[in-house]
């Protein structure tokens, strides 16, 4: 905790990092072609203001300035230092001007990627930072680059336009191209900054930072790995309220797996974890690096979206019907045009002119048509305006942009431009660019963009974090908990028996299904032949009573040693009297001498969820929810819900996700009970929050009713640390 | 017949169409502006060889030459004639010519998109056609460009440079837009064809023409709508055996097709069905503008693909594995590489770069290194090479290019570069374009074109003409058959009555559920009260025989009148005994007076299908088989199977289609019998194929087994025309 405190008083003056008044270059030198002299050249002739010093104890005299032999003896103050020599000598340098020089950028290479050594070299400087205060980007990165104060800290060439976008890259290269690619999209950067290894400035730092910064209004991050998954949720949260946050997580694929960690040594986490991540906290995550950039081009440049719903307006009727193709699956719609408008329009359109949306000005359009249909759909409810346009026969390509740029200036609809086509359309598309208004050269990667960031502009992000606090936690469960799991670690299971999981579902008031354990005397093996039923003891897991026991019942072997039982032949279901459930437990001791067995009577089915816990990596434990019965993994219907978690959100999440058909009344047949499963899944988030050490629970099926019946879990798995 | 036969014989000679000799044009002016002076302009002006005749009754001379009063008045031979004058006279002026030429190009709108005037138009045109051995395109189009003889016979300007696609399309500005952005991509044409409102020629001649056309590689059309289905699938199949046809089909949301019958008047079919019509004939779907430009750029410039294995060469980590990542959901793959191929890169790439595919040269790389790694891969198996790179400090894109260029003509992998950048790559781009190299901006966009061609290269299209021509029709089930339908039609049903569909089902030899048909004696009807079960007579549906009713069974509606009988509480179930009968009975009774009443078995249910005949507008009858069961309508796993077919084709459709899942072996679990039900699909086919005025057939639940157990259909219902 002492260790996080430090970190982040030191991480809140990155103002003074990026923006620093002096700059002191560590390995500076004039041999062309090394990245040192990349470095200084970036510095001293792309126009930035502030002073700077060059060090490198082999030079009397760089750039016909004075040169230093190390930062230390340098006598003015000293905002940022660049250190650009063998990783083998960085550490030391940085340690030696630690008094001095609160800021450094790593470019150096040498650290956690190259393997055990480059670790180890890693971690030192991340101590050296936590005891010295120290802010601390890279090692193994670009830098930075702030166009603002013409500042590029990096060894990437150029300086772009000052714009809003900060982009923060763990990949330089991408960053590299990225900002190369970004001129001729209109791209324009409040910062750039390369990640490389996070040994200390990690996206969760940078993303608090930026979410400050005024100059800033769209923070992009490509990362292929998060450092802190907890403190990523708890930023993450807090930066989406204030301002977009576009996010690509390279890793998707187990071949791309590999590649990333012989890449950077990050921990990919689940996909389907960290989608659950950026959906909750709010981030805007895009599935690839076209839509990454096409969300950043438009969220930068347009108005907030007021609503879902969209006009287009086009020349051409096909084009039309593609844009309006590209609103299939999406959350944003095709407006319908009011009666008024529709007048309007008629006044002015020829005939064959198409009223409907998408408005078809036709293939003779000129400017004056444009203009007057803008005008006339500006009194719309709409949101959302594409103006397609082809470049026919005589079409006035410029003409019309300036139609376009004129109106988006007065309305407050978030307008777009879909201008297709190449020589034609190339100055119409300069005008666009100049003003801000983002084309897309299809019209699918509009409607794609728009509809991302409706999402945001819709965006409902919980504030759970006071919640959380004052959500008490029962010591008394936990405590019994605890004792319960303590007993299995001391006999070595890693899984808890059914008993003991069933009086944990007891403690956290999940129902389970009744359940009778067969007490198996090893000592009286022998007897078993002759009268296998002799030493069946009913017990109620509850409280030990002699239970009846009512047909039809299912067997089942219960062992932490034999996790899939169905598959094992570990589970006999169905059996309809006493004669069949000897001969069952026969089998079953047969098969797995010396393990439990338990008897469950067969419930009736009317819907059943696989619902549990499974600890991430990075994110902590996560609650899982999905679709059972037979075809649960064909279909793969899973909900993951991401603590800190209140009842509130699980309904919502429930509702609004895969699951929600469940919860709405369909075709006559009643909605399951929202609240009741819902409250199910907050217990089991207590319980992840209570009792750290449980590294898996699985309940399957939790059966499930739309009538009054209560849900059961039946089977029930818990894998502990 | 006959009307087939001529237009085939007509059309059979589009070669003199596309490359005549000798053009007239009427309703050519002067006049700046008029669609009549920009095609004459374009034929004049643009390159082509052949004898222009220029036609317009008010005029002796235009562009400095002859002009006719009619086409008819010129006594060389006109190979094709351009019409453009307003709808009005356009049918006159074909009728007169039609003796002395054959082919005509009809320019002038106001045919059957303007409303019922023009469709009357239209159709007359077509007679004419039909009557007189013509071919016409249009009307309401732009006509075509044939680069190669540098004729541009419409009145889109320019001329694109001559290449391999063929290009067709619905829209004239979706036409203009993509020859205009075609340039900057690369992508070269052997012809551009606009079709317009298709009275004579359509998307199925065109194929059939360009799949003989040996200047054209690749076909690309983009259609609204389809317009002889049946004539499609012939063609398509034939000519998807030769060429790629890659098509993009707009019209995907309601919303859309409104736009589209507003546009063109074209019938959209159902989405689902024309997807499976694509798949089974082979034809490349694309989704969206960008997707069909991208497949059409790689498939015009590369090789085809051998098999599914792709190798990544890349300069940059990030970039390397969202490439990797991209092939999340392919059917190609990333190839693992040998170890003599490993040891080879080892030789001469650094110590950190990565051997595994993506194969990573690391940032500081020259053209050497990327000569070398191609050098060293192509010995390895796969069939694909994408060269990734990013203009990271002094990499020599250009020279990388220049291997990549030199690679490629050595190589028999299918080559394609992921460049990304701007300024700083835009020579390499022009190198590789030059060079037939297609570069895509982003590395989703290759994996994804690459991901399409490979599945044409594995294409595996059924030719069952033969097949078909040879499969009897069974005359005497046919003609009981229609007995069945015609004694409904003369009764006014649009539904048979269960017991007829019933024996429909024994006709085509498909098992049914026991099911007793309850005689309901209406003259009876007060006694109802006192005694219901008096007028209950058992009576199995196959012989008439009295029955012994086994419990647990159903009480079902059997009505014409009530199809959606489960939601109109037209069905009881699991009725366990005599009395419980009774009581359904008479609930039955009097909720539905009049109407018959079935009984069957409860039977055991392990998988429900929903199976069928639905008859599109377009295509005919296909036929459909899905997941039923309770969450059928959420998850939608259907399959639809285009006639003719061959039980092979329906088994490997099943197997490798959404329901795949159902005959493979899975978790312990046994398969599903393939043959059996691609036997009742067959079955279902057969049907379709005898009898023309079955609607729609809808057989759910048939319950299948994955044991030695029958399938049975249980419920059934025939709509008819």
């Amino acid at each position: 905790m002492e260790y996080n405190k430090i970190m982040l008083d030191s991480k809140d003056n990155l103002e003074n990092f990026f923006n620093p008044r002096s700059i002191g270059i560590v390995g500076a030198t004039e041999k062309e072609g090394k990245v040192g002299s990349v470095v200084v050249k970036n510095i001293l002739n792309l126009g930035y203001n502030g002073e700077v010093f060059l060090v490198n104890p082999n030079y009397k005299e760089l750039f016909g300035k004075k040169c230093y032999s190390g930062l230390e003896e340098i006598e003015e103050k000293i905002d940022l230092a660049i250190i650009i020599v063998p990783a083998k000598f960085v550490n030391d340098i940085v340690k030696n001007a630690s008094e001095k020089v609160k800021n450094f950028i790593i470019i150096s290479a040498g650290f956690s990627e190259i393997g055990e050594e480059g670790k180890k070299r890693e971690m030192e400087l991340a101590d050296l930072a936590k005891k010295n205060g120290l802010n601390i980007l890279g090692p193994n990165c670009l830098g930075f680059i702030n166009p603002k104060i013409k500042l590029n800290a990096s060894f990437a060439g150029g300086m772009p336009e000052a714009g809003n976008v900060a982009f923060m890259s763990q990949s330089g290269a991408l960053a590299v191209a990225f900002m190369d690619a970004a001129e001729k999209e209109g791209i324009k950067f409040s910062n750039l900054v390369s990640m490389g290894n996070k040994a200390q400035i990690d996206e969760a730092d940078l993303m608090e930072y930026f979410s400050k910064d005024k100059n800033t209004k769209v923070i992009a991050v490509y990362i292929e790995g998060i450092k802190d998954g907890r403190q990523f949720i708890k930023i993450a949260r807090k930066t989406s309220l204030k301002k977009p946050v576009i996010i690509l997580k390279a890793g998707k694929t187990e071949k791309s797996k590999e590649a990333i960690s012989s890449h950077t040594g990050a921990l990919a986490g689940s996909n389907e974890i960290i989608s659950a991540v950026f959906n909750k906290t709010g981030i805007l995550e895009t599935d690839n690096l076209e839509n990454f950039s096409d969300l950043i081009k438009l969220v930068s440049e347009t108005k907030t979206i007021a609503n879902n719903q969209a006009i287009i307006i086009t020349n051409a009727g096909g084009p039309g019907v593609l844009t309006a193709d590209a609103f299939k699956h999406k959350k944003i719609k095709l407006a319908d045009i009011s009666q008024e408008t529709k007048n309007k329009l008629k006044d002015f359109l020829p005939e064959e002119s198409s009223l409907e949306n998408p408005i078809d000005l036709l293939g003779d359009a000129h400017e004056d048509r444009y203009k007057k249909a803008l005008e006339s759909i500006d009194q719309e409810k709409a949101g959302m305006v594409i103006g397609v346009l082809t470049p026919q026969d005589q079409t006035p390509c410029e003409k019309i942009a300036r139609e376009i740029i004129n109106f988006n200036s007065k309305t407050n609809k978030t307008t777009v431009a879909v201008f297709m086509g190449g020589e034609k359309i190339a100055e119409a598309l300069s005008l666009l660019r100049e003003n801000n208004i983002p084309n897309f050269s299809f019209p699918e990667k509009a409607v794609r963009a728009l509809d991302k960031y409706y999402k945001w502009s819709a965006r409902d992000i919980y504030d759970l974090e006071q919640e959380e606090a004052s959500i008490e936690i029962r010591k008394e469960r936990q405590k019994k908990t605890l004792e319960i799991i303590q007993k299995a670690t001391m006999e070595n299971r890693s899984a808890l028996l059914f008993s003991e999981a069933g009086k944990i579902m007891d403690l956290y008031e999940i129902s389970v299904a009744e359940t009778i354990t067969v007490d198996i005397d090893v000592k009286s093996k022998n007897e078993e032949k002759e009268n296998p039923d002799s030493r069946l003891r009913g017990n109620d897991i509850k409280n030990g009573n002699d239970m009846e026991i009512k047909f039809p019942v299912a067997v089942k072997i219960d062992s932490d040693k034999i996790l899939h039982k169905t598959d094992q032949q570990g589970v006999i279901l169905n059996i309809k009297n006493q004669k069949e459930l000897s001969a069952a437990l026969e089998k079953m001791k047969n098969n797995f001498p010396g393990e439990n067995i338990i008897i469950q009577p067969m419930l009736k089915i009317q819907a059943e969820l696989i619902i549990g816990i499974k600890k991430d990596k990075v994110f902590g434990p996560v609650i899982i929810c999905g679709l059972g019965g037979i075809y649960a993994e064909i279909f793969k219907t899973v909900e993951f819900f991401i603590p800190p978690l209140s009842l509130d959100e699980i309904k919502k999440r429930l509702l609004n996700g895969k699951l929600g058909f469940l919860f709405k009344k369909t075709r006559g047949k009643n909605p399951y009970n929202i609240n009741e499963t819902a409250e199910i899944l907050m217990k089991l988030a207590s319980l992840a929050r209570e009792i750290e050490n449980i590294k898996e629970i699985d309940i399957n099926p939790l059966l499930v009713y739309n009538n009054e019946k209560e849900a059961k879990a039946v089977d029930i798995k818990i894998v502990i640390n």
